[in-house]
């Protein structure tokens, strides 16, 4: 089922500003791209690279004045969609390399701290069993408030305020995946069903599927429930917050506006 | 001049335990292994892989009882060697895609909230002419006390707290320069004249070499002033030191031991 | 030359909910209330308490639906001014033990770990000298820049970002005040010539005036330079901004206006 | 039944320095004091002063060398005892003046943030039922475990890590109080039972005592069980371990020993 995508936003540079946009769907094996339309406006320098683990571009712009970012894409999402709790741990010392990294503390997401909670909290659990509780958990013990959250929030405000948005809800989930000896990461993407309808944040897993031969591999989980991961198209990844956001801007910039909408069609 | 490294370290696990290992020099065109023996107790497991960035390896292994690690090296370092000053700075939007992540915020260098300070201390100054003003900055700023911080001490602290040891300086560093715009990492090393001698930490920054055809790379700076970047050998590097441990245990371990030696011969 | 205060604020509560108020001038030998008027909306409960070191009082309401506070006062400050560079410092076994509990870390002025900072930056100097060079030092670091912080922001994360509000000079120098083991508090008041009008925050330190038998005494200091001593009328003092504000409720309310003027006649 | 108490510590001052002692049983009525002794090392200075809320006293000393306490008292306390449980809410707005500070954020206790995990886990009850659940929950889901803590450590790490010694456990019973609007303190105490014997540390809350009259007072809780409210020796309050400790050096101060021994006879 093809997911259409029309977001589009708009800042303002009173001088000469480097600003990294990070909003298109990612080119990945998971996702095919039907069709997809960028439009930006005219800027000094632009510049694509690769974005983190080589998910998804980021793109560079030099610019002044007006800019305005409008985007339009149709995707297939064709991932494969185990169920959580049926995926295994897979234990550290057969971990992959790039995995490795999304064990350890990141900004927003201080993990270790946190092991005694996961282990009395969680104990009995493995792997994506622990997984699927701990978004049971966060489900249960959250209230999705927008305006109780900022760009300062971490996991460690999360936990205790028992609130936020999307992205305090992923935090909370890939700080305890973490903690839990499970590699997780954060990922910005388009979803239907988001309310009010936004960029979107969920986290992903590193798990074991035991039916697939290689059987590593990242898998979606959204501890709001807003979004599905057989309608999620992927922006990109990163440790968490800090790494993947749709607008950074190296100088000061009036954010004017922005918008998004997401329908599976 | 080769440097000759000898360093060893033991530990005990109560049961058995999943444990990653970083301590090797790093097979990277900048530095030649001349010759190295890695010696590792016996272990239920034991898997190399790549570390971040591709530089160096992590050795998984699941162990239980006593465990030695016994390293011998001899590496030729063969590095170019700017005047850091002289470096020029990379504009963002010509950054290449793997030097943006050592723009962002990680767990131990919150950098977006020095801006202001970096701009009024170092305002002047851009690229490497920055990064030397950072690091004259710390080295007549802070005192190198052993015992002040730990594992928890992040860039915050050292820098109101003024003191700390090598991982302390170079989270400072890494935080500073990455509030200037420069993309910083940190680098898990060995190094002669460290004293006492242990596992050095230190920084390393993206910057532009106008004298060298393509330009941008990444450059060994030391705030603690006891590492010569000609005789640096890395091991790995990171976001900042939760990423590159030359232990990390994923359970209880009991710390008996380490000794590090390394000579210029 | 009486001090002419008009202040009122009105919000609503949406069911019975308690609410600490404390804006009226604090009746005290160094100000005299010249005359004073405070009208309050009917609640369920009122009650007057002496608020912190009996410096003002804290008013309890219970109420509900829409409450509007409107304070008209005049009021002639009559305490001596010494020159706070002049003051002495007062050796710590000499401090009444009233005094002590203002040297100590308090929410939002953490002070311990400022100490090889003020070490460092105003080691020549103690008493009444350090705290002129605090302030100094503050006003010429610092960014008068209302929207940077909030009601979570404390003295660290003013100190690094070296900006903010009359709340966050006033918990700096209260912290650095500290670390210099001089007693410091946080001062609620009203002043002329704060910019834009509203209540506002200064530091209180304890000095000894070897020109006055006893000696020991509180002294206002303002790193923002707005307000002068000898026209600043106290409301209530505090360890910091945790304990003294306008408005505390416990319980949701819906913040609606607030303006004060206040003018020297 | 009178309690017998032991205490003496050491430590040396490498040049002169001033040190603030409370290490004595508080005189006050809800205590008796049989006998005491206090030995003190000559000092250069010594002055008593009245401790946070006249309960107890603070001995400033300035000394260099060796300096040694030895202590020894007989102490009945005769305190109300009543079941906690049994304890009704004191409405915010019937709070006397001097309990009204406890309801506030302080250095270690930052309540504010923990105001929906109260709602959401202690919901259906108040007063000193509330009080009860709390000190049920932190004793069923806390490790008490030395060495996991330090002087930095505060109630949000100490609630995300459920570890810590008696100080943690007050911290954050005393949070949790303050974010159920009951004020709560820190007290040091001495106490049987403490296991290892050591200055013990527990919390005090205000509630109301409906067969009492006036009813608002203060009542000990112990989140480690350790402690018998019956055989509780009070030393001194504050707002947590900031305010309150056996020794505060004001300069460096190597310790040397210490050994505490309580016992019921």
């Amino acid at each position: 089922m093809p997911i259409t995508i029309k977001s589009s936003f708009a800042f303002e540079l009173d001088r000469p500003t480097d600003v990294l946009l990070q909003f298109e769907a990612a080119k990945i094996p998971e996702q095919r791209i039907l069709s997809s339309d960028t439009i930006l406006s005219e800027a000094e320098h632009c510049a694509r690279v690769p974005a983190q683990d080589d998910i998804g571009e980021r793109i560079w712009i030099r610019a002044e004045g007006l800019f305005e970012v409008d985007y339009r894409a149709e995707v297939e999402p064709e991932r494969l969609l185990p169920e959580i709790a049926s995926l295994e741990m897979l234990a550290p010392h057969d971990m992959p390399g790039e995995a490795v990294q999304y064990l350890f503390d990141s900004r927003y997401c201080p993990a270790d701290q946190f092991q005694p909670f996961v282990e009395a909290e969680f104990g009995g659990t493995t792997g994506g069993e622990r997984v699927a509780a701990i978004r049971e958990w966060i489900a249960s013990h959250f209230t999705y408030q927008p305006g109780t959250s900022d760009a300062r929030t971490g996991a460690v405000e999360s936990f205790i305020g028992r609130r936020g948005i999307c992205r305090d809800y992923a935090h909370v989930l890939v700080t305890l995946a973490r903690a839990s000896t499970i590699p997780a990461r954060y990922v910005a993407c388009y979803a239907p069903g988001v309310e009010p309808p936004d960029f979107h944040a969920i986290a992903e897993v590193f798990l074991n599927d035991p039916t697939t031969p290689g059987g590593g591999a990242w898998h979606l989980v959204d501890a709001t429930g807003m979004a599905e991961p057989a309608q999620t198209v992927k922006i990109g990844i990163g440790r968490d917050a800090a790494d993947v956001s749709f607008l950074t801007s190296f100088g000061a910039n009036n954010f004017l506006r922005s918008s998004v909408s997401v329908e599976a069609t």
